[in-house]
């Protein structure tokens, strides 16, 4: 039999075990809430933002005179453990659970207050000398402590996101110019078009990713604007003036950012919208991230009967029945990812329309939901990086060939035959397998010479001035 | 100037055009929404639904004794007036619209009242003799008399894209049919597996798509429960008894269906989830019919760089600026509109969870929405059918060589020398390009007649009989 | 140092854990994909259907003799073991993974081999005796074996998430016999509306869940549907003539449930729509459980300045800072998990409709999606049957006082004196404050005794005889 | 009969209508999408966008000397027509489309060829003179011309939209001012909180919409950025050097914009991730919109049995069977709206993640789904100003008596008294339906003049010194 302590709340008294530095009111969620397989410990970005929250807190408090050292420095080198990794088996409440948050806020709460107490001296539960609710949480609601430990959360989590993500636009740069001399047909409604090169292709999809590292970065400068100081709804009740704005730039401190208190502080209480502005650009590289790999998939289809302009590394044998296969797996499994990242934003959407009057109750699912988007997002890119882009061949001889025997090449003949000449040669060369070339010397509409220079494939590239 | 009359409600005076039909509270929506650009008129088969509900209840109300013959015979004439299309101008109210369809009912009342007031031989707007509220809509409230309206309109509408899917299956079928003897490599992951032929690809599109005929006509049985008689919040105030089963029953008669009083007539009130099921298989065959397309555009790929098993019929140029092109426009156009049908679920989803206590307000744009998914979808399949499918064509030639070419017969050794040796000879192939019948022969693996046997396509089509 | 063994495929050799019953290609997958924090062995439903699906085919290969008895006892015997439990931590792979599955087949067939092999004499690797491809996959492919093994995992689930369904619907049903005296206001768009009982209202609640229990069986019917003899593309590729049915049959011994071979193999191996379906009901379900929550919370909304007609359970204190607060923290948990729930369908959706061809590659995340929503649904009902529903207490006085004051019930008036009228005494009480009952008196528009009856809400709550 | 003329093009001859300024790749396009209700010229801006890219393309191509003056005059004449309004009717085809929108590019290239050709003197058809692919699509492929066309629509039409947000934004700090003083009750999780202005509440939602004016303006951005120049897939095959810079230029005038030319055409042309972008801002917008409606419909819950802290101005009968009964109309059709938006999001997220290889085809639904929401939400804002938030008026005594009576306000006494203390004081006004005030008099926990003090509501509405 575990020995257990006894503590008590508003419902009445409860058993915790002896040694736990959660409380009363983290027993009770672990009661209540066996809902998921994910608790706040599997989340350590979210546990330090409660504990970077709680420290700043706490010096604002002890800064504006409501709260005395002793027990300041406590709670600090309380919250300094926590970032440290300490304790970290000390959060085991269920990642979902109602309440708005207040069972995850009210777990740091107490572990804190426990861990001071007794850096104080003094045992555990003894709570009047340092209180979960009147020290620790002093000046602040669920309300504000727990989106702004989110935000802090979120806030770290990008720079992992961000980082996984420029390797991967490296990645791709490092393939286009690999590939600036291979020769292929363009596609456009997965109909034959005009040459290009792999390396145009692959620079293309380096650019298009290129461009959501600032947008996440962007997006994620919402998470630097706090709502400490809103207390219960906004209207700072049980603060005292100048708490907002110094427990904002004490945060700051702590995270080495500027941040910043929310200019309404009501609004700022029931909105979620700094998250679902997050969550669209996730949603948004995740689509793009989809379309690459979609794309990755088809020009590696084959080998002998698909498109097989380039090869994926082989990481694994590809069926349990079919000897010698091997399927793009790192795409497929980066596929999927986005799927789930697309669906999570529709979580995080409806939890942000059912906020109502003061504010969100359902920031719990919204929490988990985000976080798993981004933890997903980030090892789904590591992967794609490291065990596919970085290892792709090109095909080089088959594209090429492809090129010249295709039809799509007699779009370049527009400017020196007329769309309607061109048509009838496109026309003819589809009915009778022949090439373009020679249909267009048969019917003597160029000469060889011009044709030649028209037809060279380098000079489809780019735009370039035509000698009529 | 148009002449106007003059009417009142629970607001005021409103003067309305002298030759409406409809009423004030016609003329209230009308000024109240200006949403979209969809009105109920453009949705006939509600205003039909409508019309049906109205003479329904006014035979009910006849039969037990609470509206005179005079009245009802009126009321019954000017809705088989509106059944006939007359008056079909006479629906202005956006189908977006707040009061939880109240607009569109009193549209109905209005109308319905004022041409049974020409019938009984007065004139417009002296419903001292033929009231909207209190003959029209005698024993009902817009809480029951809308959504079976629209179950009603749903019902008939889910005939035609039964119909319409019918149709695409059966071209489907007759592919199949014809395309039975051409062999084509499978494909999983998009890599070459193992032979089929183009027939049983075909044959798998018609039978997924089949499979939704049953559940289209199952989940639209959901539309024959009705909750007439239920009035305002389900309790019945104001109906008498026996009114909502016999009330059920006449409009059975009018549908010439089974159609059956809801057991439970609170729940049926706010209950909207015979619409998210019925919106739910829609979603489910926009998957297939979106899956069918992507397939359609990939195996018609090329003409030179792509698959290029089939030719889909060319229906327009395909580019403005690439003579001789041309596009697979008719799949493409379905993916589309399968795109908007799953958006549609998704609006149909949040406006039913939207529901409140006795009643759900949203239930209007849940009614356009639903309806869009499905006139769009209808006219979707008809395109497919008529346009695409049955004028496609097979390069039987090109796909059988692809199979005598590919690595992937190496499966159908794997019972005669194992995966292990399988995968020797497979990997051998990929490496030097050459094929996998030589090299069993060159490793002595197998007798060339056990080979040709063994590597006949014809016989990996279906299981048979290993002689070991 | 950890011991290990030396396995080889396709890529060539790889080192494993020596005392691992997993393979080489479970290893590659463990190296190859980081992506979740979510393994095979934290679903053990899904490894139990693989080793049913396992047992099932090695049965239907010693029947069919292409099996030798020893390894089919062999093979059957390890199945059983991990029915039973054992071996729980031998299938490590990342449920987000590429390669459709294959992954997850072959930990299953490396698994079983090896304790096959154990069981029959020999050691771990010693494929030549048993092999994860010859002898434990013999017939299959992941293409039939991984859809299979989800179905049959999903349909053990589907038991558990019914159960929890029919015990809140039962509790449901024991309050709307509680409180089927309570009278109480009904409401409509979230204004007064007419008098019903709690206990209508839970009943409502009851009628409308239970209605989903059938629509779960029923969709969980597809899952007795499978493709096992499909193999790679449904062609049945070295499977032998009726391996599908028999395979299919003693599967169902295993399952004790009649399971059917798929009509059309070709379509069942690229279909996922009966996992589709399912979600679908899945999302129909939290759609309703949501709106329920949605309706616990405002009636319960308070205690002074909601409506305040019932209270929940007390399960936690509120909030932090706020003493003595108590919040609906069961139903508001629900909410969030009918979020994810829907969030989950989306990503089902976007998986079903990215099939290719002859396979649906997404099943990965499909199926780690599915099974999350499953789990996730079934704690929930259980945690709002157990902590909240069958703790539910009426406030009956205050919910009939506001019966009595209300301005709805003017609505039983209509039959009496006209909706006009009635139109008339509800805006002079709404802009009096006054009452209903003295202001009809003070007009002489009914006499007292007949407005008692008709006002009497106990006349309200059902259809009846008017005597006019 | 009517007239016709004969056109052909790669399909063959065609007979147009006499009188139609379109040509034959639209009628092909009428005869193939029959799809939608909606039209290209249902949608003016987008006709206009096409005028402003053709004529900005016809100037380019004019100073770049690849197009004679003549011609480029008519062409730019034609263009300012279309401006004009003129030829509304000449922009037949349905927005539901396949072809990646070659049949509005050339509904538009035709449209401007034939006018252009009238002005020339000659006839329509006679397109040796002035041809609506060598000419008006000169230096254009339908994959720049159209996403460019639809951009500059879309940028026109975000200012309407932010124009109508303006407006409500305005509407919102009109009545914040107005509700200053009036005090009510904060609720968190529907449960009674700590006290607040209306004023407050009002402010909160004027200032959380007014941060989504910069998130439009800042997401349309993207639409100046365009592809013109990057003819058929990004490589600028028969566009002359410098064309693409000169032209967005050009476009830039005609708009009174700087517009520029995308710095990776290749990327630019698949890429539709500006228009996530901004569906995913409208989004945002619509969440916060339905969260908004959710809370006024709440709020002016009632009249007797709900919240009743506000009443919204009546604006139709709210029932047709309820007298008197007035229902929140106007948020319920924005809350529509809201969900409309929200699953058009879905639409445009799928659409864009179909984009494959060098092209987005599915552009046309993206374009219609996009323009839709917009329209939509314009009339939803514009409808909830001036309908319903101008009109609000606040039930001010009732207000402040609920914050008198509630237990909430025990909160404030948390830093005098504590945390537990407080909490038992709350227990017992609940358990006995006391008051706050007069249990802690009877406590003596604090002096009357002290409890005064604390208790008045003024001084619980922001941070405020204590003096402990």
């Amino acid at each position: 039999m575990n020995a257990t302590r006894l503590e008590s709340d508003l419902l009445g008294e409860l058993e915790i075990p002896q040694n736990a530095y959660y409380g009363v009111q983290t027993q009770r969620a672990i009661n209540n809430f066996k809902i998921s397989t994910n608790k706040l410990s599997d989340y350590p970005e979210l546990v330090k933002g409660l504990a970077k929250v709680k420290w700043a807190a706490a010096k604002t408090n002890f800064e504006l005179n409501i709260l005395n050292e002793n027990i300041y420095r406590a709670i600090a080198d309380a919250c300094q453990e926590i970032l440290d990794g300490k304790w970290a088996l000390e959060f085991p409440v269920d990642m979902i659970q109602g309440g708005a948050g207040t069972s995850v806020n009210m777990n740091a709460n107490e572990v804190i207050a426990n861990r001071a107490l007794e850096l104080l001296g003094y045992v555990k539960g003894e709570y009047q000398y340092c209180s979960p609710n009147d020290h620790v949480n002093l000046s602040q609601s669920t309300n504000d402590a727990y989106p702004t430990s989110l935000k802090v959360a979120a806030f770290e989590m990008n720079k992992k996101v961000v980082s996984r993500l420029e390797k991967l636009v490296s990645a791709f740069e490092i393939k286009a110019t690999e590939f600036e001399h291979v020769i292929k047909m363009g596609r456009t409604q997965l109909q034959d078009a005009v040459p290009m090169t792999l390396g145009q292709e692959f620079g293309g999809f380096g650019f298009t990713l290129k461009k959501e590292i600032d947008a996440l970065n962007t997006a994620s400068q919402a998470f630097l604007e706090v709502n400490m100081g809103a207390t219960a709804i906004g209207t700072g009740l049980n603060a005292v003036p100048g708490y907002a704005g110094l427990c904002a730039k004490n945060l700051g401190i702590l995270l080495d950012e500027s941040v910043k208190s929310a200019e309404n502080l009501v609004e700022a209480t029931s909105d979620t919208s700094g998250f679902v502005s997050y969550s669209g650009t996730l949603k948004k590289l995740a689509i793009k991230l989809s379309k690459i790999c979609n794309d990755l998939r088809l020009l590696s289809s084959g080998p002998r009967t698909g498109l097989n302009e380039i090869q994926l590394p082989p990481m694994q044998p590809g069926s349990s029945i079919m000897p010698g296969k091997v399927n793009p797996v790192i795409p497929e499994v980066v596929n999927q990812v986005c799927f789930k990242v697309i669906g999570n934003d529709l979580t995080i959407t409806m939890a942000s329309e059912a906020a109502q009057l003061q504010l969100n109750v359902m920031e719990p699912v919204l929490a988990h939901t985000l976080m798993e988007s981004m933890l997903w997002l980030e090892n789904a890119m590591n992967t794609l990086t490291e065990k596919c882009v970085l290892g792709i061949k090109a095909n080089e001889e088959h594209s090429k060939n492809q090129v010249l025997g295709s039809i799509g090449i007699v779009t370049a003949l527009n400017p020196y035959i007329g769309y309607k000449a061109s048509t009838k040669i496109a026309k003819e060369a589809l009915k009778t397998g022949r090439g373009v070339y020679e249909l267009v010397l048969e019917h003597q509409l160029l000469t060889k010479e011009k044709l030649d220079e028209i037809l060279d494939p380098k000079h489809m590239l780019t735009p370039h001035k035509k000698e009529l």
